[in-house]
């Protein structure tokens, strides 16, 4: 029952004809990435992920991690797992050759990735760390650190973490009260850290902790935190592991989903200080990490798209097997799949329709870093990652607000049988809940998309989307069919929703940002909905396109259709969050706090 | 931190002020009801909850119930709770007092209900299952049944079940197998029955199983099958308890929430044939089946605002408690507690609004059942009787829906500590999840407002609703202040919406009711937004009123700006999902099945 394929023709859809990886492989780094070595990628990849990965996230839900005097062990067959990944080479498909890695292109990494999420992603979560821990260090760190670590991080056969939170810093990093004290070449770090997501396993020779700290003379606030490597095992001159750090996992969380993944309690420096190599410059630790944190902010909204296909191919196969009632209108017939019921369909539509859109945005996103690392023109560079920064709260908040709803459908496909866990359902439902939490909660990434993505910059980048979206909504308009004409209406409405949304968060941020920050998760979600919608306008005009020659009608008519779906019960609530983001921030403001 | 205390400022409002209790207190059979009667039940009712039944929440989450040998042991102190909340004469609140009932009005038990379901969801599931088994039997038994099994299941000392459920037949009962074979002066009643909530415990002397069964000539499909009263434990002459029947649970199920309620898989007959009593006549079980489905149907409708009550509560408490970052606008502050930035009070109004909307809807809908019970002028029994046909799937649907999504809020408000189960808030969200699944999902909800309650009548009582709802719009017109006039902005275009949706149902079921059916549970949330926004609407009146008169300031410009919110927030949502219903059938049924 509980299988995953990865829907490798929809991922060639987004990647080849929405993000246009044709015009990635122009560009001299990546012109290995040609379409045939991508498609043959997405096949092993998903060998992996189906027949290795996925038949491992159930048994390693109900078996979860054991932690024993500091040392845990992972559920059975993870950790031969994580050496058969490594081994295939997977770990560094995106990182710089010059280390190891494979350096192809941010768009074919992501289909990839969204195999291991979708698969098992309690697995995922620690390739994703060991990657904001690549990142860190090779933008950030010294020669030596890179000679040190880099490589070993690529390869896989070291994992990485962030180290970031406490129990009194949170969302508000600037709490931080982990201390750094120079010893020679290194520091001695002491203090504990929390959530701390694959902090400690058995899979990896060495976890490496990218570990947020303050130094002693560091100012008060964020601009004294520094950002620093603490190996588990100390590293020898030679590569080889020497001494064990002390850096220790005290206890594990009892959590509501992503059993397989430990999320650890990390204590610094409770005998002789953990040993630890400050990463750039010291104070510029929070700098440094968001680095690592947008990369993972992207990563976790791309684990909001693979835990929602997921859910949906759980659902969808249910919805096949499984016989109840008859089919509406239809007087004395046998009894049918519940696929033939009409709210069945809905539900199912109503997933697929949501995941195709996300995906499309994920993987977009990773187009523009693509651009924005090999274009050499800095103008079309600039301009690349303006809109990844823009885009980045946009995945991570909207891609996993939607998938705890539609992972929520995915349990209601199958009625009573979704609320037993042997199903699955529910697990995917328990596993999606933390997605909007961490990387930044959604009111975090509302807030970042708010102030720092639109306020601070005039909006000018919203408003090259928006009139990119709008040149798409002319060519629909031009589009010959119904399908079309009903996309455009709605898409048409949704891009003026959003532009008059833009203006009052523009119009209104300087001189009283509590209101637009009152609002920004409903703008958000606008946001969202109509970049999504963006892309499924697109993927309708292709659609079109490629009906009229005639091209594989079977797929492209389900484009068309999906993209209508879409516009009609997503886009559709576009007017709706508008008039609360333009109308809304008083009353959210009014009451006191006794009054709650 | 668990903790729970009943609103009950809020209830009374509800109660006396939107439900109208001095009206209800006017019919001679609910002439003890009076406003000062009902507060001191809610009080007392209040401590059972707050003090007894909230601490053994979380306890029951963690411990679950353990079967040996077809017995159940509840967690630690249920049966006490349970003993304890019979002897205080909770159970007979509503019921008949012919047989030991308090007779008080629907209006007040649910109330009193809520409180139970708020407290533990799992507890308040047992009373709410023998208060089906009670209506069942008063409304369609014999005196003889009456005689031997109502002052029981009154008192509580016996609990109720509804077994409804086989493998082959959750949805579609019609598909129901069990059989009952003639003997004597009662049936031999064998087969399996799946989810049967309480179906088995150790809290009560007795369990009286409402039960499904087919007789050997009974036609086909759902108009042959009977209903049975199977008891536990049979019962001599005298009313003690004789012979132990054979009927027993077999399993239970390792569900995603509502740990402490034991859901079983029960067997009847499988030594000589479990003995069952007719209820009323052979074949009619399915309509008399109904009679406890919509009690219950209502009640988990309830359980919906009741656990959402519940997350908001703790949700609140944290935000109150929780320091983190420091105040928007104020350089240099100290640190505060999260419920000064504005996403943290926008989800608290989020939760507090919607909950506040669907108690009063579900409290209104309870009034109209005193009113049908106890009005003696025909045509007014039979228009409140309407009005409780039609506001059932509503009450139904869209809290339990609801109550999904405010429980996840209350979990991101927790930020990662929502995400630790020893928070509890976790809880909520798994417990809150069946209740768009059980006593028919959203999609049947759905199906039964759009077929039966709407385009059957041609939409007859929604037109009363409607005319209703214009009524207190055009009050709000010629109400002051700019928070009644944004509310009447909105609730007007929202009454507009469901009006036009209405239309497009009846002028499209008869013809074609699959395109209706494909957009059956977007039209139902829309008509619940828009009758929660009636309720808020009623209160802003109200509450502008009172606010003139001086009259406790600190709490009607809570209502007035809750209501505002609602408007703002929730009830703009109307158009949106007007045109899902009115545009989105087509691509809804398009796709091919393998096209999915």
């Amino acid at each position: 029952m509980m299988t995953y394929i990865a829907p490798i023709r929809d991922m060639q859809f987004v990647i080849n004809e929405l993000a246009d990886l044709s015009t990635i492989n122009t560009y001299p780094i990546y012109e290995d990435a040609t379409a045939e070595l991508v498609t043959s990628i997405l096949d092993e990849a998903n060998k992996l992920a189906s027949e290795v990965l996925a038949p491992l996230n159930y048994s390693g839900d109900i078996q979860g991690n054991t932690l024993k005097a500091g040392v845990i062990t992972t559920a059975t067959g993870f950790k031969e797992a994580y050496t058969q990944f490594v081994e295939s080479g997977w770990n560094g498909l995106h990182s710089n050759p010059d280390f190891g890695g494979q350096g192809l292109p941010a768009l074919v990494s992501t289909a990839v990735s969204e195999m291991w999420h979708a698969a098992n992603m309690s697995f995922g979560l620690c390739p994703m760390l060991t990657q904001g821990a690549i990142e860190a260090i090779a933008h950030h760190g010294s020669d030596a650190l890179k000679a040190v670590y880099l490589a070993k991080l690529i390869e896989g056969t070291w994992t990485g973490t962030m180290n970031l939170t406490e129990p009194q810093a949170g969302s508000d990093l600037s709490a931080v009260r982990a201390k750094a004290v120079p010893n020679g070449d290194h520091y001695l770090i002491s203090g504990q850290k929390i959530f701390i997501t694959w902090g400690e396993h058995d899979m990896a020779d060495n976890i490496i902790h990218l570990t947020l700290a303050r130094t002693p003379d560091a100012p008060e606030g964020v601009k004294g935190i520094s950002l620093f490597v603490v190996p588990k095992f100390l590293v020898k001159a030679d590569g080889s592991l020497g001494e064990r750090n002390d850096v220790y996992c005290t206890s594990i969380e009892h959590k509501l989903g992503i059993h397989a993944s430990p999320t650890a309690v990390m204590v610094f420096g409770d005998k002789a200080g953990a040993v630890g190599y400050l990463v750039g410059e010291e104070n510029r630790g929070l700098e440094y990490m968001f680095t690592m944190m947008n990369h993972a902010r992207l990563s976790v909204g791309l684990e909001g798209v693979a835990i929602a296909e997921r859910a949906y191919q759980q659902a969808l196969r249910y919805a096949k097997e499984r016989t109840q009632g008859r089919e509406m209108g239809v007087k004395g017939g046998e009894r049918v799949a519940i696929i033939k019921h009409p709210d069945v369909r809905r539900m199912l539509m109503s997933m697929k329709s949501q995941i195709e859109a996300m995906r499309a945005v994920a993987y977009v996103t990773a187009a523009y870093m693509d651009k924005a690392l090999a274009e050499s023109d800095t103008t079309k560079q600039q301009a690349a990652m303006a809109l990844v920064d823009l885009l980045t709260p946009i995945v991570k908040g909207w891609c996993t607000e939607a998938s705890i709803e539609i992972t929520s459908t995915g349990v209601q496909v199958h009625g009573g049988m979704g609320f037993i866990e042997e199903t699955g359902a529910a697990q995917h439902f328990r596993d999606a809940r933390i997605t909007t939490i961490y990387e930044g909660t959604t009111g975090i990434q509302a807030s970042d998309l708010v102030g720092r993505k639109i306020a601070r910059e005039n909006g000018a980048t919203a408003k090259v989307l928006l009139a990119e979206m709008s040149g798409v909504a002319t060519e629909l308009a031009n589009a010959v069919g119904d399908d079309c004409a009903a996309i455009h209406r709605a898409f048409t409405d949704s891009i003026h929703a959003l532009t008059e949304a833009t203006e009052w968060i523009l119009a209104n941020y300087a001189q009283n940002p509590k209101q637009p920050s009152a609002v920004a998760v409903p703008y958000l979600r606008l946001f969202g909905i109509v970049t999504g919608g963006w892309q499924m306008a697109k993927a309708a005009l292709i659609a079109q396109a490629q009906l009229q020659k005639g091209q594989d009608p079977h797929f492209y008519e389900a484009k068309l259709i999906t993209a209508r779906f879409y516009a009609e019960h997503v886009l559709m609530q576009a007017s709706g969050l508008a008039y609360s983001v333009m109308n809304g921030a008083v009353s959210t403001l009014a009451l006191q706090e006794e009054q709650f």
